[in-house]
């Protein structure tokens, strides 16, 4: 997830199409905007475009068009949603409501690659169920001062983790922490 | 200031005798736990340690217990307080009950070091008020899920920051930025 350095990963008044919120495209140039597309930056990209399976909540999955069904490479996705009766537009697509079980169902599909998570709830959600192995953020250098935050303190848990690199990009820094506990 | 990865600078129920709040003393370990006490962590400590005058909201003073008077080496401390007809209990420390004449009366007491600024609203003040030059963060790999954030979202503003720098200590990564602008 891209995240400012105050720890917003939207700007304010997201909703249907204006998905990132205002200003908050600032948060995806690192990799949207050609001038930034160092070698940091594309492999970082570049890696993750090769997980094997991704898991959304309902509300990015909508924000983000569905990606048009296929977010990279037509890997399956899984969509964690309530409403399991609903037919997926995708074939692709997997509707799940439990989020162990989601993230089961992606790391089956994805076999010895990663998943990827997408979405602040389903990633917080993923993280206090202990299913989440890792954290990784794209800090960019601005402070939005409102918006959409990446913890936004629901959780209420104390979560060690573990800084596996740290690796610095043209406007970002990218951090991957492994997570060691959930509650101390 | 020392910040989970989520952004809390305190965790919650902070207040006298519990100046850090519950489990906050994790934020601090880098520096205080002798076994995390590396050649990168002691330098940056170091750092901080050089500069020549403090600016400190009345809560954070308070709650440090007022650093006995003396924050290190004794250099001046500017209290940013509305209660300024108040008698300050030590020489060195100064009553200004506005932002900027707090930071100009530190940055002329200073002279050419820098000046050192703690407290969550005062940071923030200074930022508003486009006299904070540089952010710097150590970002403990920790999410606390509560307590007291350093970016509570009061101010609004959108600030671009250009990271000058990051190292890696024992349990933490020392960030620091400049601030490039205050609004877009």
């Amino acid at each position: 997830m891209s995240m400012s350095l105050d720890g917003f990963i939207a700007g304010p008044n997201d909703g249907p199409g204006n998905g990132l919120g205002d200003h908050g495209h600032r948060l995806h140039e690192w990799f949207a905007d050609p001038a930034k597309a160092d070698p940091v930056n594309r492999a970082v990209l570049a890696e993750a475009m090769t997980t094997g399976a991704v898991v959304v909540g309902r509300r990015t999955f909508d924000l983000a068009e569905q990606w048009g069904g296929d977010h990279h490479d037509g890997v399956p996705i899984v969509l964690l949603t309530r409403r399991t009766a609903d037919e997926p537009a995708w074939d692709n697509v997997t509707y799940v409501d439990d989020v162990r079980a989601a993230m089961r169902t992606a790391k089956d599909a994805a076999g010895d690659k990663d998943v990827l998570v997408h979405g602040a709830v389903t990633a917080q959600l993923a993280l206090a169920a202990g299913v989440l192995d890792e954290v990784q953020l794209h800090v960019v250098p601005v402070l939005l001062g409102q918006g959409r935050r990446l913890f936004d303190a629901t959780s209420r848990e104390h979560v060690e983790l573990e800084l596996l690199r740290a690796r610095q990009g043209t406007d970002v820094l990218h951090l991957r922490y492994r997570v060691r506990s959930a509650a101390r």
